[in-house]
C-alpha cells in the first residue's frame, strides 16, 4: 500500500510532516510518498540518520498557502504538492492522500481532480470526536455549508459504512443534528431530511442535539456543514478556554500547584483522551479515492495518525463499502 | 421595582424557584412576585421561618409542562403561571418576568401576550458566555431558527445596547458567526447579513468563527438561532464530557486523588468561572417588557442570578436604550 503525504501542507511544514511520515513509515506496513519540494524535504529528512526504506519522494515545485483561494490556487498552481499528490491518487499510483494544508484547496482538488464516488453528489468532512462513552463521527463539518437533504442522507450512508468498516462498530446508530428531539423540530430543511433518513434503511435514531455530540451515545451524527463547522470550532474554543482557565486557577496558590503536580498523570490522561492528535485526520467521504484532511496545526503524531486513518480506510476497503451502501439504499428505495 | 417569577417553571419547581426567590428578595432591592399554585408555593415557603417582606404571591391554577407544545399550551392553559406572569408584565403590574419553564412557551407567550418593541420583527435569546479574556454575548441561541438577515441586524443593535447599558462595556464589538473570517465566506444569507451589519453603524468587526466564542475577544456575536443553539448545546456537552473524563482520570491512583484534593480550590474557581448559574438567565431581547429565560435545570443560585439579570435590565432601562438604538439606526440608514 502507498500513501501520498502533502509534505508542504500545515503550519510547520515540511519539518512536522516529514517527522510524521518517518514515524508512520516505522509503524505502518505502507510506503509513505512525500510530495513537495525536493530540497526542502531532503533538508528535513537529513536530521534522521536512518531513513526508513518505505519512504519515497515525489517532487512538486509549487506550494498552495493556507490562506489562498482554493479554486483559484489549484487552477493556477498545477504543480503544487496538493495537485501532484491528488494526481497520483487519480492515476492509482497511490492508494490514499493525506494533507494538513489548505482545507478548501484539498477539498476542491479532490472533487475536481479525483472525482466523486458513483451515487454521491457532494463529499462531506467527517471528524471523529471523543466522548464519555466512546467516539462519535460528526459529518459534515464544513465541506458543504448549504446542502440539500439528499446530501445529508448520503452522509448518513457513508458515515454508517465508515463506522461499521473502519471503526468496527457492529450496528452504528445515526442521529440528525437538530434543535430538539421531536420529529417536528427544526427548519423545513431538517424536517425533509428527517423523512429521508427515516425511510433510508440506516439505523436512524431521530433528531439529536448539540448536547449529544460528546456523550458518545451515537455512532454517527449528520449535520449541515455550517452547523457542523460552528459546533466543531466552538468545541475547540471551549476546550482551549477550559485549559487556560484551569491552568490559571491551578496556579493560584502553592497548595494548588502541588496538587496539580501530583495529579499530572491525570491531566496527561485527559489530554490524551480529548486531543485531536490522537484521532488523526478527518476523511473527506465521497471522493473516489481516500483523501484525508489533517488539522493545519497538526503535530508529527497527528500526521502519523492521519496516515494511520488513511491506512485503515484502504485496508478495510472503505470506498467499496460506501458504494455498496449507496447501491443497497437505491434498491431499498426502489423496492419500497 | 417588581419582578414576577414563574414559581412552577423548571425541573425542580417550586422548591428551587422559591429558594431562589428568597435569596433574591434578601439581596436585591426588588419585590419578587411568585406566580403559581398557591398551595405548592406556600408549602415550599414554609421551610423559611423568616419570610422576606418583599416576597409576594399571585395564584395561577395551571402549569405548562416542560415538554408541552408551546403555542398550543399557552392557548389552552390561560391560567398557567407563564400566562399569568406575562399578563402582569403586559399590564405593567410588574417590571420584569423570569421563568425556568418551557422555553418555547415563554417565548411564544412573550411575543403573543406582551408583544415586541417598536421596530423589532423577531426576538432573540441572548446568552452571556464566559471566556478567557471576558464574557461574550451570543444572540440568538434558538428563538428564531430560520431568520432573515434583517433579524440578525436587529440582534446586533439590541445586543450592542445590552452590552453597553447592562454589562457596562464602553464600545462593544459585534461579530457575525460564520465559517471563516473573510467577507466572502458563508452562505448567501451570511453574505447579505454581512452587508447589512457593515452599513449599520454598530462597531462591526466582521465574520468570526466558532473558535472565537470562548476567547472573550468580542462583546457580542450574532448568529442564526439554529447555529447558535447547536453551538451552545455543543459547548454544554463538551464541558460535561471534560468534567466526567477529568473526574475519571483524577481517580486513577492515590497520588492523583491526593493531588485533586489539594487542588480542590482551583477546581471550585474554574467551576465558578464557567458555571452558567453564575451568569443567570438569558434575556429574550426584543420583547416589550423584560422577559428572562433561565435554564430548566437552574439551581436556586441560578434563579437568583436570573432575577438579578432582570433587575439590572430594568435598572439600566434596557428596552428604552434598545429602542433608541433601533431609531438611531433608521436615521443612519435614511441619511446614508
Amino acid at each position: 500500500m502507498k500513501i501520498a503525504l502533502d509534505a508542504m501542507g500545515g503550519d510547520t511544514a515540511p519539518e512536522t510532516t516529514v517527522a510524521g511520515a518517518v514515524r508512520a513509515a516505522r509503524e505502518l506496513p505502507v510506503e509513505v510518498v512525500l510530495v513537495g519540494r525536493r530540497d526542502a524535504i531532503e533538508r528535513s529528512l537529513a536530521s534522521y540518520p536512518k531513513r526508513p526504506k518505505n519512504l519515497s519522494l515525489v517532487h512538486a515545485t509549487e506550494v498552495i498557502g493556507m490562506d489562498e483561494s482554493p479554486v483559484a490556487s489549484i487552477r493556477k498552481k498545477r504543480d503544487s504538492s496538493i495537485n501532484v499528490g491528488l494526481g497520483l491518487l487519480k492515476e492509482k499510483q497511490v492508494d490514499a492522500f493525506v494533507s494538513a494544508g489548505n482545507t478548501g484547496a484539498v477539498m476542491s482538488a479532490s472533487m475536481l481532480l479525483v472525482g466523486l464516488l458513483s451515487g454521491i453528489e457532494r463529499p462531506g468532512i467527517a471528524i471523529l470526536l471523543p466522548g464519555v462513552k466512546g467516539d462519535t463521527l460528526l459529518i459534515d463539518v464544513g465541506a458543504n455549508i448549504d446542502p440539500r437533504p439528499i446530501h445529508l442522507l448520503q452522509y448518513a450512508l457513508m458515515g454508517e459504512a465508515y463506522a461499521r468498516c473502519v471503526l468496527g462498530t457492529s450496528r452504528p446508530t445515526v442521529g440528525l443534528l437538530n434543535v430538539g428531539a421531536e420529529e417536528s423540530k427544526g427548519t423545513d430543511f431538517m424536517k425533509e431530511t428527517y423523512g429521508l433518513l427515516e425511510g433510508s434503511g440506516v439505523n436512524f435514531v431521530g433528531n439529536v442535539e448539540g448536547h449529544d455530540i460528546f456523550t458518545g451515545e451515537y455512532s454517527v451524527i449528520v449535520c449541515d456543514g455550517f452547523a457542523g463547522n460552528v459546533a466543531l470550532k466552538t468545541a475547540e474554543s471551549l476546550a482551549h478556554a477550559i485549559k487556560a482557565l484551569l491552568r490559571r486557577s491551578l496556579a493560584m496558590s502553592p497548595i494548588t500547584r502541588l496538587g496539580a503536580w501530583l495529579a499530572r498523570d491525570a491531566f496527561l490522561q485527559l489530554r490524551k483522551e480529548i486531543d485531536y492528535a490522537e484521532h488523526g485526520g478527518a476523511p473527506l467521504l465521497g471522493v473516489d479515492g481516500i483523501s484525508i484532511i489533517a488539522h493545519g496545526a497538526s503535530s508529527a503524531k497527528a500526521i502519523k495518525n492521519a496516515l494511520r486513518v488513511a491506512y485503515e480506510s484502504v485496508r478495510h476497503e472503505l470506498n467499496k463499502n460506501m458504494v455498496d451502501a449507496i447501491q443497497l439504499h437505491s434498491q431499498h428505495v426502489k423496492s419500497a
